[in-house]
């Protein structure tokens, strides 16, 4: 694709486009780090980016760019092509759907899939080998499932969600639109729900179920456990990555994004756009409010105000987790200094 | 189910009924919470419960109490049926158990299951699509072995337990009695073992086997390996939730529990009813004394005392830990009073 | 194996051995631990062992120890068959490595695997039932693909790789010579990567690959994902433990290990030799210099200087850690002790 082309593309995006070079309107392929990228290949830049240097000596053939003088100024001294956006990133974002090629695998059932009694497929399904759909599970239109992936019955899966290789989806579970469950990852199974007795731990049946609303994505190997009674939801157009646990019977707002590694203990609520970096975790019954964001490692005992910032363990405001952590290396100093002072004042 | 029927039933089990009222006496179906339960489902309160609002509006057709006079005079006045009990979520649990439907799914081997040479299997057992079970192995009586199971050779596998699809079972494990392996899980797999040389990491064999005792219940995408020599040994009735690691040669005591994402390091050793909250870490052969409750995130690095309660990292006692908890709040102040002091006293 | 056979085995091999007592020759069938092995078991100690009461009384045929006084002179004591090595576990290894029966199991591409077109495979290669290869993948001589692998389309394995049941290779991957992927460990999945925009998570296309160099082995349940451009690269010899997330864009050197849940976020940097203990989190984009050490649940948020041992989070000198933690059980006394001067200065 011809820079032009692209140009004309992001121009109708969402990255905003606010000035560019066209240059030798290179034909373009691919993407690529600043610092490797070709001249065959795209790149960019975020604002206040460490990479100034990479940018001077970068052989990509465009370069993609926040509207920042200095940038632009060595931009323009290389003769390159270049774009400024707004927000490159997402820009780039664009630019990279554009270029991979959609997958064209032809649709089809492999003969070596098997498909239970009284399963529903929509139009254009592709089922892979060796993957297992139980009975009456109902799977939408354009939905792609990959070899060894196992449903349990009575699934439901809408349109255009794609299931990676291996994962398994447990009864009654139910999938939205355009969600994307990765290897290895399981949905609805049992949530750990014991109760102690004088004989031991007594299960609680798990009767509940999983709803994964659209536009989800849940990573490699993460878990999502239905609830005794009542459900687990997780809100639309949440992120969640590798090897998260979500308990049963959490609540999730739209849009939030969980880390790797992030566990969220049983019958926690997550409002909107919450934000949680990798590997913290949330406890029993905790309420996160719309839009927190919680540091890696940060553990969340109790209720968040929305909008708050948070880190450590036990969560405290990020800003004050910032100083105390700071004088906690100066703990030795500390206890020193009032030793020294003991003794000066009892003399 | 009428409410007098569950009343009988509930009057044998070990929850303990203390007083109910039948009311209109009727048919439930199902379990809910006590905010969304339906006419035609049961719900409960525990001890204490902060859900009093909750009850007041219920409108579950039954519910089990505990015996507090505010609960019971609540549900007097609504007029409901109602049922006190010592432990009303064992009620529940014991409810709901005998709610859920059994699985009536026909037993059988699936045709398209592979079965080794030299395998031996009791009567009674179901076997799924794409099942794998290798050589020499052995499935009791009664166990599921659902869609996509790859079971090595060299395995016995007691009975009535039952292995969720995907899950691994690596050779010469021995699972006992009623134990549940949740989806993608993986037993018996290699220890990490690997000695230091000057040419790099030297692998050390893991030659010794993971024995499972009955009642166990091992969590999705969790894994248990086995060690160099001799074995790797969880109790029986040990709960054991999602994404827990339990690494070569740890020996865990009899109904155990273990929240997820625990990681319990080479070699510790668990005592019975230890209760791990959820990302609490155990270092290498650290000995957890019997009962021993760590709270979430704790880091386990020295040996614990039967009956302890230990916090953070490295764990210290509980008590101890919330007090010093709140004072690294305030390390900030501390580290002010202290300059002052010094400037006051140094005049 | 006499033990007069092993001695001259191991003679040969990296250990050094230093002195040894043929004794009564035993034949040896396979390792133990001191205090549980059988006359026809060989086991070690390590040098600083703390079981040397357990060899007063092991029942062991051949015991491989470190060159120390006491603990040979326990030996000559008992009259059995022992040898003094440098590196006594290295020897035990090797020990374990000559005793464990080769994999003599047919190497075969069993009927039903599934191979896709364009496959191409080396010489004796063993492909389990139900796995699965994708267009175009290359799988190298002497490979082990056990059953319910799935690889997807254009992945390369070299030479000698095993692959455990139910693990999942992405399109494009590189797998070097002698790699073991442990059972349901992902490789090359999606990068966590979106860009937030007025309309909620764009999805950044991750269009690099993953290579992982010759050696190298990636526990049970582990996910190494691709990044957005360029790729994610594990370097040779290095060892990842259970459950670990290895993030989009990381380049790791050549030998490090990762213990259990260990999670490197995107574009982090791991030289040579890196050791990182379990439950330890790298954040985005860090530089971990060749040689460090990080003890369990460190939280690494700035680049390290190679060889530093490093604890707590975020990561301090170890050193520092440790006294800082011991004072910091202290804070309720440091506390008190300040507002008494207070109160006292304040007279």
């Amino acid at each position: 694709m011809r820079f032009n082309e692209l140009i004309t593309y992001l121009n109708k995006g969402n990255a905003k486009l606010i000035e560019f070079h066209i240059g030798d309107n290179p034909e373009i392929f691919s993407g690529g780090s600043i610092d490797k990228a070709l001249p065959e290949q795209v790149s960019f830049l975020e604002k206040g980016s460490p990479y100034k240097k990479e940018l001077s000596v970068s052989k990509a053939g465009v370069i993609l760019l926040p509207k920042e003088e200095e940038l632009i100024s060595i931009a323009k001294q290389k003769g390159i092509s270049w774009a400024a956006f707004k927000d490159p990133r997402l820009a780039f974002a664009e630019t990279l759907t554009l270029l991979t090629p959609k997958n064209t695998a032809p649709k089809e059932i492999h003969p070596k899939a098997i498909i239970k009694e009284g399963v529903q497929i929509g139009k254009n399904v592709s089922i892979g080998a060796n993957a297992y759909v139980g009975e009456n599970s109902i799977i939408g239109s354009d939905c792609i499932i990959h070899p060894g992936v196992v449903i349990y019955e009575k699934v439901s899966i809408s349109k255009g969600s794609e299931l990676h290789a291996n994962c398994v989806i447990h009864p009654s579970t139910a999938i939205g639109e355009n969600c994307v469950i990765h290897s290895n990852a399981v949905v609805g199974s049992e949530g750990f729900g014991f109760v102690p007795t004088s004989n031991g731990w007594f299960k609680m049946p798990q009767t509940g179920v999983v709803v994964i609303e659209d536009y989800v994505e849940i990573g490699c190997n993460s878990t999502i456990d239905r609830p005794a009674v009542g459900e687990t939801r997780i809100g639309a157009g949440t992120k969640i990555d590798n090897l998260v646990q979500i308990g049963h019977g959490v609540i999730t707002g739209k849009g939030c994004a969980m880390a790797s590694q992030v566990g969220i203990a049983g019958g926690a609520q997550l409002g909107d756009g919450v934000i949680l970096a990798g590997q913290v975790g949330v406890g029993n019954r905790v309420k996160v409010g719309d839009g927190v964001i919680a540091s890696s490692k940060c553990g969340i005992h109790a209720d968040i105000q929305p909008g708050e910032v948070v880190s450590g363990f036990p969560a405290i405001s990020n800003r004050l987790w910032l100083r105390c952590s700071s004088h906690f290396k100066n703990l030795p100093e500390i206890a020193k200094a009032l030793k020294e002072i003991k003794r000066h004042t009892s003399q």
